[in-house]
């Protein structure tokens, strides 16, 4: 895979992922973004209500949504089309986190919506075959995250490496193109390391970073890794 | 395509799908399937709280549910799992209908789930790249509905025959073997045929038949159609 | 409170609650109720699949629904409106369970609507407040279960009496003649006398019937103890 | 009624509720807040990606988000706390607006929650008794709004004038303290005079602002109807 490697970083709505400590680990992505421009991407997923605040400052990390409502403009009280995302220059958006998951029929119309409008998405799929349906809905990006091992520390591409290859068959045989990322439990370089040797572009993270002591540390970690598996 | 035709039936939760009506339309709809026998399948997709009595007086007929719920058996107040179609003798359920819309992992773990009961499962969708990605999970069948066009009385196979054979292109493409049903105004038995020549391999109608004069004839007429457009 | 005092059973999705056993579980309910008749009320809310075949053998146990949609017959696959529930002669129905809640405005529809065809109403809340603000919707019943101990078999009227002597007294502010019910954890006679004893007119049972050895044997306990706190 | 009269503004998703024009209107209700300052209250209620731009700029109009979820922080994608609001100054926010309904254990939670948070609540219903439950619960404000007026044009004050009377009249019975506003329609200066003399302490408008040719002028007439009807 000669694909530039990914590490994303979703902020879901920890404690860190708000003000200032929200603010501060945005600093450190794009500083570790800086880094290694051109070598391996950083994404970051913050909430909404951070979008414009860490969009304004961030240069070399990519910014997206955390989430984006299946919408138009309109009369739609509470509720974020993708017109908001644009209005921030924000370039993507996650879509069906095992924690936000939508309709099938959603996941379509988002996609489809998002591409006319040049919004990348990154849609997360629990299984190997509902990525495989994701992929025939031509995302940006798909991610796989066993939900049973989201956030225990437990990584994916040791506890369920089975789970990721299967995935990028499958996702392959509906989409060749497709690059797949894995989530859940990963959280050192050598998880991301054997996550891109199983056949992913790279890794979906969370509590890794945003539970770190030393965040900016952690995201070179990872990113240290995800240089080193593709060169 | 030489599989044998089918005419759905979802009895939806109009008035004559419930009590004495809804069992005159089921014992029509299985006097049509006795004479149809072996040539073209007669599928009667009911309410909940209907499937004891069809399913214990029809036999020609196969009764499917409207819908099940996500679950295993267990402390799930109003929700119905697999089980309780199965200790009916249903033979399958409607899944994802443009009306009751499921999110992406709970197609997944239906479908996954119904194939190991031996349950079948006729899964919805709303576009040919919704009906694709359905075909990603290995439904029974997938039946194709436009959404604006339910109700209306006019045909998809008239008003949009290009989504009936687009939906048959991806959906082969992903899953050679997936028989595709079209749905969504079909009314008359030339929307069977066209349907059938477009590419499907039977149609899924509702109010064509639930609130016609005579639901007998016009079940007979469309099933009539599907025998014909096949012979 | 001189009101014939309640023992609701909720069947739930447990796998006691379909076919064979679902129904003996119903036929020993109706005995009960028989030998306690004009004394206690015995209420046992079923699958809407067992409905029809239950509501046609039970006699003296009044026969509720799990669920009801709030909705209007018409194009609504595999939802059920209270057209349904008349089509069977059900009773009444559980509305908002802890485990298939509702939106306000909702429960405001499906209260209004079942009044005014005469079905009864026994509508869930999880908190005192919860339950006072059902109580300005006038249902028939309203049940308080705190859903942390909602089959874990220690009853709330020992772990959390004061929920139950709160909620009567926020409830009849609002609404003086609504009966209260108290829920999660009951099992044993002793807890249905203290849940009366703290103002509640009944109780609402699941796992202590549907998972008994002898469910006949239960529910008797408990009617009697019902029988035994307002005598 | 000798409470400071409000008009508040419901942004939603119109086109001109983000970026450059959403921020013109906020100034505009932030200038006109202060031409009345002490006198009427202007509350505008804005998307989750526009909270920080505008709260920062704002002086005299209140800052209210348009939803917030019924979560605690934590590992929630794409869902925003409270807390995301506390992070930004914010000083309350809708809840169960009838186009994002909730559930009515999650508007007890969400209510209970902002309250010890210091979070104000204008907890919004679509019928007097649905208002008369959520006054049970003691927001810091009622809406009630007719859905079928929403949008329209047509006001509640003079389509539907006993809603907001027999609204006041119910929710006082349970919280008399409780203010009531009424939305749904509300278009001119007249409509909220009309309002407020049925009993309401002020509006929700939404389309009446974001769709105006000037919005500055339009808030201006409203609010300078809400201070005449109190002067």
């Amino acid at each position: 895979m000669n694909m530039v490697p990914v590490v994303a970083v979703n902020y879901k709505a920890y404690p860190t992922a708000f003000g200032e400590k929200g603010l501060a680990i945005a600093m450190s992505a794009d500083k570790v973004a800086r880094e290694y421009s051109g070598s391996v991407k950083v994404i970051i997923a913050v909430p909404a209500t951070e979008l414009s605040r860490i969009a304004e400052v961030v240069e070399d990390a990519i910014v997206y949504a955390e989430h984006v409502d299946p919408i138009e403009p309109g009369a739609h009280t509470g509720f974020i089309p993708m017109e908001a995302l644009k209005a921030l220059d924000v370039r993507g958006t996650l879509v069906n986190h095992s924690e936000h998951q939508l309709k099938l029929s959603e996941i379509d119309f988002i996609i489809r919506r998002a591409t006319a409008m040049g919004i990348e998405t990154m849609v997360c799929a629990d299984t190997a075959t509902a990525a495989a349906a994701v992929a025939a809905l031509s995302p940006t990006w798909v991610a796989v995250e066993p939900p049973e091992l989201i956030g225990t520390g437990i990584p994916v591409s040791r506890a369920k490496p089975e789970i990721i290859m299967n995935t990028v068959k499958l996702v392959h045989r509906v989409n060749p193109e497709l690059p797949v990322l894995a989530g859940a439990g990963i959280t050192r370089g050598e998880d991301v390391e054997a996550a891109i040797r199983l056949g992913a572009v790279g890794v979906l993270v969370a509590s890794a970073v945003m539970k770190a002591p030393d965040p900016e540390a952690r995201i070179r970690e990872l990113v240290e890794a995800a240089y080193r598996a593709t060169h």
